[in-house]
């Protein structure tokens, strides 16, 4: 049951989340709403309470107007206020942008449901989906599921601490409803981050958790040092199995999405940076387990790749399906079946 | 006309070129070419006779089995022979595989004329075109004029010494007629070295000539010290200026053709190895003209990308298409214009 707990013509938004890209994305959101009409000058964001050095974040956020553990050196507007208390956030809040690791949704959208706004509108930027007995479903059909209100996604190359430098990047944002996708463009594009709009919310949101797979996989490619043409072979291929993966489950994906930044940027760029390729590059380098490294080099921070990769092959797995898809199932057993690194290449021949 | 020299049932095979690349495929043919039925164990390579420490490539070639100026540290196989003269090099041959820059092809092409044998095929692996008034003119279509033979075309993310070094790669074969596709796949195709044929001969042409453009843009980039979304976004854009603009010039180019390794593969190589991204990185840093750069890096090989966004430019201004194209026609304008390196993200924001 929604409610309806103040009528408001301005779009006020909750940022749910502040990791190292919520962080950097209610940055964006900040200086927007701000600048633009029809919105809230006040953005609060879910700050999932811990202690950092004897205090408490939420504190540390809004005195230094900084996330000093997520997203250390880059200033947030101060009309940013971060919030420890999740329904106090989203309190009269008509957008609610989801940026959570994925295995924390479930758990949010049930202390959420029933107590959105009656005009909430929502975008995901999760990488990650369930898995369910009929395949997977995107995060977006959870929250839709549950809190009854339109989806949109965004998704694209977008390494968090490079937006908040203000380099030059591009998004995309799947919708359904072509003016909540422009609604959404409005407020998150800036001068140096573009923003492209596209009808295929899975498509793009799909494209955004499996590429963690395929950037697994790059990384296992450097820590073998095979070099350039090797890597780009497993990102071509990689690319090409995350199409024939969401073409094969899902209906109306288009094939101009994997042009879009969501597609073949957004996995060239998590194939050069991104955590998921330095931890497989580490882990062919010290033969440390993921679960190990993601410890010892993440800082708190959650490693979304090994975790879909397993996702994906449970899916596989029950339909038969693993010869079909050689490089994610490769990656699978490189990551979590023992597997010589060196099988991801001799698998695919 | 074409010259019946010798009746044969086999193929053999004639390697027009012999740099870094030429000498790179040279070896795989080499070596293909004594384990497959079929081919005649003999392969010519001609090489453009020039001294090296006071002797002659083709001597030396012959004697260390290795092309020390343009491939050192790769032994070629025996049965490859160098050799200086042109007509020597094609007599009798059934296949000729064009490798050589592509300014040197129009000379190449008369001297060939009316000798090559009657059952003559050919395939070129050169990356650019010409201009002509209407556009441009593929390499392959050049070849097909002067010579009267068909031709098949192969491009992929290939940087040659990794290729000698046998690490894991791919490329695609455009064909027109399927059989010849097959042919040039058995020829060119190892364990290591995956060949994906497509029918789609300018297409997979093109994306080799236009994706140096690319490449230039994205060792820009580097200089600039821009980042991976940055740069993501500049090797998408470019590959969407390729895709609108070769089928803009040309009828029946495929999408599929921009997934294979001629595609994308190829662009995020070059983008991230290769010498047209180390010498426009280079430029940047340094203020120094390309054509110095090419002489100073380049150890006599040839920088194909500022040349081909010069022919692009001749065309695109000739067309009033500069707008439509505007990383292509900022690469040009930073290449030979002077235009500072920074305009390369301005002018398409």
């Amino acid at each position: 049951m929604a409610i309806e707990s103040k009528i408001t013509d301005v779009e006020k938004i909750a940022v749910i989340g502040s990791g190292n890209w919520g962080t950097a994305i209610a940055r964006i959101i900040g200086v927007n709403v701000v600048q633009l009409k029809g919105f809230d000058r006040e953005v609060k964001m879910w700050v999932f309470e811990e202690t950092v050095g004897g205090r408490n974040l939420t504190e540390l956020i809004n005195e230094k107007h900084e996330n000093v553990k997520y997203l250390p050196g880059f200033k947030i507007p101060e009309n940013v206020k971060a919030v420890p208390d999740l329904l106090e956030t989203i309190k009269d809040a008509t957008i609610l942008v989801f940026v959570i690791p994925h295995q924390f949704l479930h758990d949010v959208c049930d202390q959420l449901k029933g107590k959105v706004h009656i005009k909430a509108k929502a975008i995901t930027l999760i990488k990650g989906f369930d898995i369910s007995d009929t395949g997977i479903r995107p995060m977006s059909e959870v929250i839709h599921e549950v809190l009854k209100v339109p989806v949109c996604t965004l998704s694209g190359a977008n390494i968090a601490n490079e937006i908040a430098a203000e380099k030059f990047s591009e998004t995309t944002i799947g919708y359904r409803n072509r003016q909540e996708g422009e609604l959404f463009k409005r407020l998150f594009e800036t001068k140096y981050y573009r923003v492209g709009i596209v009808d295929d919310v899975v498509g793009v949101e799909l494209c955004g958790a499996l590429k963690n797979v395929v950037a697994i996989g790059a990384g296992i490619i450097d820590g073998l040092k095979m070099g350039d043409n090797t890597k780009a072979a497993i990102i071509r291929i990689g690319l090409l199995e995350m199409k024939k993966f969401i073409k094969m489950f899902y209906k109306g994906i288009k094939d101009e999405t994997f042009f879009e930044s969501c597609g073949i940027a957004d996995v060239i760029t998590s194939c050069y940076g991104g955590r998921n390729r330095k931890v497989a590059e580490a882990h062919v380098l010290t033969g440390k387990s993921f679960d190990q490294l993601e410890k010892e080099l993440l800082n708190g921070q959650k490693l979304q790749g090994t975790l879909t990769a397993k996702e994906l092959n449970m899916v596989l797995k029950r339909k038969g399906l693993e010869r079909e898809f050689p490089l994610f199932t490769t990656i699978y057993k490189i990551s979590f079946d023992g597997a010589a690194p060196q099988k991801i290449v001799e698998d695919i021949i």
